[in-house]
């Protein structure tokens, strides 16, 4: 698909968007004019004025990219989205249902027959129904499946047969694979011949009869050596190569590392697989981004903006319930000192701050960590070091800011004893908060686990438990006369 | 800068650090055991020895690529950090800082002289240079931009001119500009000529005597289209342009919609001012995405793993002194409420509940709505819609946590009246904590900035202010006998 317009900013995209909410309201509006009006030409008038509305919308479309369709799908309504959806011409709707995130992908595909879909899919590449493949309900599967050839059929079930975060999964099968010993001549008069790259070739694989691959040779060096030589004397045969089953993360981390446009993908037996595209690793990466982001904020998945109250409410329930088990359990905790409280009620004042400052702490350092264990700058040889470093600075930290609080709290209660407790309360609750930031995102990570996934609420839980027991605990044994 | 290896994992790097870290290990041993031998001869052999050391770092690093180079400078403690640097070829230096965070190439160029620097940053582009700017040291700078010529020292301050977040700051120069009425035939030699084609041409610019950008000639077009056809008759004039002054942000999502791998970028009279490039786009997201996370756990800037505990120190403070800010001031709520604690102390410890599961809830609105303004799907057409859903949405879990609630703490403490106030209370902090949810991102971004700095903190201490505060009033107009 070529590149749209050409002078493109978010101004346009929000005024095509402006543009189809006028036209889908003026549709909304005249059909409900006319299922008031007493007219027995009703419903032919009804259906010309739905076809120029009908029309106007399509129009609109065909001049679109799949991508800004995409975006414009994301944010109508579900019921707008479904009279848009229907304007879509066919050809397009298998690269809009690609583009589009996964919440509104259901609700699209969710109103299509099974050979509405068939046909849909009958458009895309092997790697491109891959992606919608989980999407898709089995009997249209069974009916796609059936409509490709072997090749076809055999690249599906290769991208399929690799779980989601292996190279193997991201992989497309737009390689052109050529002999080393053709000339750059005989490879051009090639290339005129096909009459189109894959998108995103910026240079050939070179393999040998076992399909195994030599070398790669860039477009750029076709392009600047002489077409009398050899592939053998301009290949280059220092390059990147990918498994299959390698780590997508890693694959990302090498593409910007090495600035990669594209780079084989190889079995184990180092026999070509396929081809690994930035844009594919731009798309797992702002994916992964995000995700990271709204673990962080405790929603399970990405959601439709206008996706039902009900699948929304499903999709924040398991981090809340979470949260209520462990808010649960740190109120266990003050339960545990209510007489103590009852001596000097401004415990029950001044025990949040503990608590919440040693959160802070800890998600800083395990922030900090789990970025580092993502870089892969995290080894057996560096980690004492970083412990102890890290450890210096909660002491630092806690020292001066349990200084300050404990100033505060003099100002605030004139207790010197009530204060002093505090301080120490504070500094001891920020080493345990970097002790617990430390470990669980390492010990998941040794585990083989993400390190992101659930720190933030264990963490919480736990600086919160600690800090209130820490700080009554000091209380009860000092300043209350037993 | 060619890619490296031939199979690469992150195993291979891992390896790599080791090896450098054992050979740095080692020439850190000799020199103590040498410092406490007794021997005439010692600073002889001392220097031989540390020789013989150096030569074998210095051959370790000139086999790798300058990122790998980067990643092994990162993952380094301080002091064998500054003998790797040393070891490191002045050719690669200068790419290597590109590659480096932004903390670890402070320390890397405090060390160094501005002659030293100036050298260094004699073998890199404008762009680049660019790059480095704001970390040189303004005499070095001064070196550079003498030794710079009038074109380079033009392209330098072409970008030094744009703000960070501008198309301008983020474009290279490295673009071929042709001329409509050439063949391809011309095209092609003209590029043999050259003998190679700047990194991540995929297309060649095709621009009027006025310079401004009429089409794009890709590759790929160069490449299946007859020799004797002219620039015009092939060069596609439907494609994607971005201005100077456009956000990068804008931008880089654009890459992502059309998949994109270099674009002109023009000034407002639609004259080719430079590039834009995946490669640059990767690095954006990436540093966005980063940023996002660590300002969410209350980390201003991204660390040097290894940095002095005081300058760590430093940059985790600014979040931590507005936390203890807004600390004190849910603990004054809680102290306008302490006679009604003595009453039923209970209350104590039911009160941190409902207070972090509305920050919870709250969280989660305002990270989706974040997430959603980030990629423009929030528009003035369907902002309503959205709120309706939230206040929906919050009134649904709120209703049916408040209950849940309830009954927990029913469970513990058998008191009807209290459980009851425990629902409502809970049930009004999650409306409250949606409203500010939406609010915050909404207003600030309506204002023009950035709707995710600041949001979490704020929202967290009107949720637990609220909380507390909603909570303790119910329980005294309700449960107290006054």
């Amino acid at each position: 698909m070529e590149t749209p317009d050409k002078l493109l900013t978010a101004q346009f995209l929000q005024h095509q968007l402006q543009e189809v909410i006028k036209l889908l309201e003026k549709q909304q509006l005249e059909k409900s004019l006319l299922e008031r009006a007493p007219t027995t030409r009703h419903e032919l008038l009804e259906a010309v004025l739905h076809k120029q509305q009908q029309t106007r919308l399509q129009e609109k479309f065909a001049a679109l990219h799949p991508a800004d369709i995409a975006y414009i799908l994301e944010s109508l309504p579900l019921d707008q989205r479904k009279i848009a959806w229907n304007a879509i011409n066919t050809h397009l709707d298998g690269q809009v249902l690609l583009e589009v995130s996964d919440a509104v992908r259901h609700t699209l595909i969710s109103g299509m027959a099974a050979e509405e879909l068939a046909t849909v899919a009958g458009n895309l590449d092997a790697d491109e129904l891959a992606d919608l493949a989980a999407d898709l309900p089995k009997r249209a599967m069974l009916k796609i499946l059936r409509s490709l050839n072997s090749v076809e059929r055999s690249h599906l079930n290769a991208i399929l047969s690799y779980p989601d975060n292996q190279v193997g999964a991201l992989m497309d099968f737009g390689m052109i694979a050529i002999r080393d010993d053709m000339t750059l001549k005989a490879i051009s008069s090639y290339i005129r011949k096909l009459g189109k790259l894959p998108s995103h070739t910026d240079k050939l694989f070179v393999v040998d009869p076992y399909n195994q691959v030599k070398g790669i040779l860039p477009l750029q060096r076709l392009l600047t050596h002489a077409p009398s030589l050899h592939v053998e004397q301009v290949m280059v045969t220092d390059f990147v190569v990918f498994q299959t089953d390698q780590d997508s993360a890693e694959a990302s981390r090498a593409f910007e590392r090495y600035d990669l446009i594209s780079a084989p993908v190889v079995d184990p037996d180092g026999k070509l697989q396929g081809r690994l595209c930035v844009d594919n690793i731009m798309d797992f990466i702002r994916e992964k981004a995000a995700e990271d982001l709204l673990i962080q904020a405790g929603v399970t998945e990405e959601e439709d903006l206008f996706s039902s109250v009900w699948k929304s409410a499903k999709n924040r329930w398991g981090w809340l319930l979470v949260n209520i088990v462990t808010a649960f359990a740190s109120t266990r905790i003050i339960g545990l000192f209510e007489d103590v409280i009852l001596q000097l009620v401004a415990l029950a004042s001044l025990m949040p701050i503990v608590a919440a400052m040693g959160g802070n702490t800890g998600n800083q350092t395990s922030m900090l960590i789990i970025r580092s264990l993502a870089l892969g700058q995290i080894t057996p040889a560096n980690v004492r070091r970083l412990i102890k470093k890290e450890l210096a600075l909660a002491t630092l930290n806690g020292t001066l800011i349990g200084l300050l609080i404990g100033m505060l709290s003099l100002l605030l209660y004139r207790d010197l004893a009530l204060s002093a407790v505090m301080s120490i309360a504070m500094l001891i609750n920020m080493l345990v908060a970097v002790i617990v930031g430390l470990g669980i995102p390492l010990l998941r990570h040794k585990f083989g686990k993400d390190p992101a996934v659930g720190t933030s609420v264990i963490l919480t839980s736990i600086t919160d438990s600690m800090g209130f027991f820490i700080f009554l605990g000091l209380a009860s044994l000092f300043l209350i006369a037993n």
